[in-house]
């Protein structure tokens, strides 16, 4: 079993400790990344003559056959090693002979793993970002389908008013973009290259940290080895924002459920992407969507992790920390899975029109807050207006009377200001078209809107 | 792709529906009780006559047999199947034909699965105590090796009075009693049947669910039907009795790893359990009690996860309760994992006595409050007594001399009642012989509670 | 500013630091639980002749008027005071005098606050149990108030099958009493008397701590005093109880806002229950469900305050153990809050039996397991029968036919084994009357879980 | 008692039902937003011909009385009234009359409540950055006053190699910094006017939202009125920037609580920032840090709370939203006063430069590193440099030997490449001067950073 640091030890360790410790079971993940950060590291051994020309290139040669060996996926890991960074040495080591044991010249395991794990974070974040504006597409292309639909919308759960479905779905587009500038940020603020801290406090080798900074794409070298091995901030911040993200999945979720209802009954879902019961021959579930809302859960579980982990561990590094990867790698992954499944989803949902229309030609209550406006507009204060349609309604729901039924004389008796040109309201195309407020459901407003994400997600 | 619910279905599901809705991947874990239930099951049917007894003898026989290979490893999961339920299901079908399609007869996935989780839950807290004992076992052995071994103890991780280091070993003991008898409490109140509850309303068929209870072992049938498939209680509980156990874990971690620091020096783990360092040469590490602390971390997690996941659903099933299962399985074997691990590290733990003991004589404040007691016993008031010592302490402190250098003189400044005799308390021995209270470090108290340890844990 | 611990202190402490670290703010709700755990630690002072008895009376009666003037509400609470230990015991001394200055004899605030913390939960456990028995009453009242209204049930929120409103209401009930037990067990793993374990060691004083326990209702005094003062097991447990309760609590509100919906439109919340909308005048929202529901969150997120304050603290005390008090109190006076309200709202929901009738006759798929069943009955494998019925299902739907309608031959088409009795089964009455295992919604077994709960509960 | 949506209600709500939907108690915090959004949007109803312009101004001027009270701190909150909204409403009605029924034209409480939170989340996160730069000047100042000492620093919590105390102070600078960071992306993120945004659908009134947003200082108007009333991201983002800073004072606690024990003994926390014991009268407590440690377990917890509040929730707005004011209000407020504190603290502590010297002098495995280095800078491997010194170490522990005791015979022993002059490395001063690379510990590094620090912070 091989490590890196056996050198003094009177006694093999433990294999239950080895059990315990051991990290190759997971860390395989930053295979690639060890070796990129590895191959710029020995570049730089190279060019400031720290290591020699000629072993700075038998390593980077040896490096880059296991790169292309692990992008292949022909690489094996060998569990015996006890993590990523032992199993790339030992290989080298086979590969090329003593020129890897320069390898590690002028670093630390404890800069070497968060170099990696900032490396799969930042190739990641990218990844992530792409699958949202995927499923920003997909929204956007089901809003776009059916840009003439209007729904009822809702709030406390109880139908308020109507709005386009297109303006529904944006506001889907609108959480979701949201999600991707506070990944973007995460990234501008990881992207410090920790490699070279060594330990914690830095060489007295000759190293030029920003050189290997700019072959990794990093914006710059961290100007503080402490800080630069101790750091997971990163890592929290990436399942913050994912959390985030999923609240988003869970609420959209949430939406698609209740209107899949035999209740509600406005859209259909595919049956490829709903299953039936052992039991009941008639069911058709929405079972992605519940697994979609369900599988939301884990993120604000793993935030706790990650944050319970680091609660008040002292600088520098403490072992704790390699505990950090299941956790981000569990929920990295979990995040990407969810939103391919969603943008498959959201090309197979079928909006149900006559059902809807149904649904708003029962009620008029819908169209409260449009006669309000009306009497406004006349001149009458939010309050009255206010008790006027209160009054109207009531009196409506209590005899039973559509309000669309009313004659001006009745309409006189609640109002001066009513006359019978308030009854053109009561229509679900009237109310959307007479909305006039920036960023309201108008229509023209909702094509402009749609026509602005077209560009950006194009 | 075999799912037992397809008859009335269309279309296929989709590729990227099937990988997000299977669980497969994890639910092997059911596989045993999956069958022990439905072997129970089957003989139920056949007993009330809703299948002939002919058949009821081919499925359990055949479910015997797919025992036998799940208990020998010897079975192999199909990963093309959407569940155990479906993977069992298809198995005994091949094996002994007809019989096979009669054993869902009255049941239904909902109740199934969640007797599955009972029983695997049932077996775990089993498995989980006798790791708790392992533990407190281990504990106590090194508790008794070291029973005339005193040390300083801590309030603000400021040195505050000395106690028997077995006395400190026993608060670990009790604490970990409590983890036992909450999990404990946990089993009795999970152990009610829900198979037989069919979707939610029961079935028309003449079973006798509290027979199948009986062959189970548990309690009885649950008592209603819809609270039966939309428990899951008894997962929140667990982990939360599991993150209680590994809050307890973190904190004897916290004290390993203080007395393990060279600042400190109590305790020498042994190179068994520790690792070294790929920079630092002459490093040694006590890795594995940081990843126990660390590893404490994933239960508030976890408990986050599933309490996350359960939040306002709706009665009855909901698809999302497939997630409870993977939070589930990691915890359980996450904690028993630890307990194994601390059970053999705490046996790889040596006292360094001689350190101890040069840092509790150069130390006379650790008997302040013996001395404070020793004026209580004289009469003197509480109030009067502390400040007394504190005055004495502060001139010590002050001056630079040690209390047990003051002549009598010296001491009746401070207070009349104050003869040399008191000296003789600045002594550790002295300060845990004389306890007197119930619970308190004084040795014949502190052996009667190693013999009480002794004989309920062995 | 009165502080218990002066005695040595060279300065002031900071008004900064005084501000952070008094607790009056909050620990104001001890005073009545400090009050009776000094009097009993004064008695055992005089009994076992550690003070006086004059002076154990004199403090005993000086705390019983003090008890008073809590108990009516006319103690004012000094905020100069450090916490409510010093406001006593500084209000004492100048009531009684010199004899004050003996209660804090053999005890440290260490055991003193945790005694007090734990009188405090087995009060409000008392308190949290009675508060879920109302609830449980009053949902009670309503099954019973409604005992012949059958109403849809869900898996997936898609319908399933028809239940008996009232096993719908029992399931609440069943969810809710096992909240009770959880609670009941912590109460019993709390009742172990800290006071009297002094900072850590115990006392080398000749107290009878078991004497205090009784007089305080405890099983008797704790066994280890480094656990003692460390343990705040029974906070965490606790406020997992309540998560849970919680959980449940959300889950019923997820129920209860389905049906107030214009779309289910089972159920009318009184008037006295919702709000209105500034904006919308005909709007009728279920506020008091959804704070029900939004108030569930603070648990779990209590859960996790209390789980990371006491993350890897080394033994014993630690001042960061000050800070579990404002999370408990807020957390116990939270759910007493909801169960109460809870309670009255069951109060104020009807029924729309005629609504819930309507949507039960427009849909025979209710009853397709019935069908299933019967044909089982008839010696149909389950298998056979779930398929016939979804051909059945598929057939009936894609025609847009009913059941119902379908002749003798048509029924035969699908099989053999189908009669035109099995039509008789096309109705909720039938569907639950026939259910016949246990737990199920038989009406009759159903009469008899209301009566067995009716005399738990009374 | 006055509500703002009372027209058309039948009955009172229950008092039950006030208590438990009324926020006045927590939302008086909003008072000063609620007034200045108020005057922007009466002031844009007047420029717009909404209102009149007479009626726009007096609304304006009886604003501005009330928000001169608010600000002065003579407003009485009225504990009757339902939220802060209709308390400011109700009295700006009995101050100015009639005109006051307009100022809720064209918004509705949905839209407004956000609004004022967005404007109190920006408002605090100025403190709040106010409050991260005061604490890192506070530990600056500390740096540069102590710029000569060299510490121990850690990892594993064992000791490995120094570095400058400034270093490592400038360590929580950095840390700090990008807490300020993500605070600011989280503002330019939440600045978008969600007012006039109304239930959902937006107005059919002729508003000019981003007139009001430029009054306000938003970047510009919510661009879906749906999103916008809906969005509550923003308080889940600051309170997960919270967590990580929090995080951060948690650690940096953990370091001072460890070097302020009598065992590590490196610095000296000032009496006025620390407290003593009520029964061990020598003690001397650093309860700030610990209550600084147990104040950040709060922040994780608050971020579980608000999370899992807007689970699931269907869009638009759900009263569960209330909610959201009481964790975001505590959060905040512990946050600035727990940076308030940490300043101050910052300056109460001193260096013990003896202690910490003998420290240093004591241990010279400090200086491996260097040693491993000096070979490497000879041309041996690294791997061959790390088992020379593995082995040197060992044999210098295994006999009690020093390094700087060891001949020029001794040392080649260990390698050829080891001469006399390697000795000059055991040294504190030599192994911070020696360091070379960017972000490490050598003195001038650390010298241009404080400058850096101090012209960035001033």
């Amino acid at each position: 079993m091989s490590k890196l640091w056996g050198s003094r030890f009177k006694s093999a360790t433990s294999q239950v400790a080895d059990k315990f410790t051991f990290s190759i079971a997971y860390d395989q993940r930053l295979a690639k990344y060890d070796v990129l950060g590895s191959m710029a590291h020995a570049k730089m051994l190279g060019k400031c003559r720290i290591i020699s020309s000629k072993d700075s290139s038998a390593i980077v040669n040896g490096l880059q056959k296991i790169l292309k060996q692990i992008e292949s996926g022909s690489w094996k890991f060998d569990p015996k090693e006890e993590d990523i960074h032992s199993n790339i040495q030992t290989v080298l080591k086979k590969m090329i002979g003593a020129p890897a044991d320069r390898l590690h010249t002028a670093r630390s395991r404890n800069d070497q793993v968060v170099c990696d794990v900032k490396l799969y974070c930042k190739e990641n974040i990218y990844n992530l970002i792409l699958g949202v504006s995927a499923l920003q597409r997909s929204i956007l292309k089901l809003a776009k389908a059916n840009n003439d639909v209007i729904v009822p919308a809702y709030t406390h759960l109880q139908a308020a008013q109507v709005v386009l479905f297109a303006h529904h779905m944006l506001a889907y587009v609108e959480m979701l973009e949201r999600d991707k500038t506070r990944l973007s940020d995460c990234f501008m603020r990881l992207n410090f290259l920790p490699l070279g801290s060594c330990a914690l406090s830095g060489s007295s080798l000759p190293t030029d940290r920003n050189y290997v900074a700019k072959e990794l794409g990093f914006t710059q070298a961290s100007a503080n080895s402490m800080d630069s091995v101790s750091d997971r901030d990163f890592i929290v911040e990436i399942i913050a924002d994912l959390s985030i993200l999923a609240m988003h999945l869970s609420r959209m979720s949430e939406d698609l459920m209740l209107w899949a209802t035999k209740e509600f009954d406005f859209i259909d879902i595919d049956w490829s992407f709903c299953t039936g019961s052992s039991i009941m021959p008639h069911k058709k579930n929405p079972d992605v969507v519940e697994l979609m809302r369900g599988a939301s859960a884990q993120f604000p579980g793993a935030l706790i992790e990650i944050l319970t982990l680091l609660k008040a561990l002292p600088l520098t590094y403490n072992r704790d920390m390699q505990l950090d990867k299941p956790v981000l790698f569990r929920s990295v992954e979990a995040a990407i899975d969810m939103l391919n499944v969603f943008s498959e989803l959201f090309a197979n949902i079928a909006i149900k029109k006559e059902n809807i229309l149904k649904r708003l030609e029962a009620d008029e209550s819908f169209f409260s807050v449009d006669i309000m406006e009306y009497l406004i507009g006349k001149g009458v204060s939010y309050r009255e207006a206010h008790d006027i349609v209160g009054e109207m309604v009531k009196e409506c729901l209590d005899g039973g009377i559509l309000l669309s039924s009313l004659s001006e004389n009745q309409l006189k008796k609640f109002s001066k200001h009513l006359n019978v040109d308030v009854k053109k309201l009561l229509n679900p195309k009237m109310s959307v078209r007479i909305k006039k407020s920036f960023g309201s459901t108008n229509p023209e407003m909702v094509d402009a809107q749609l026509a602005r994400w077209h560009k950006i997600l194009k």
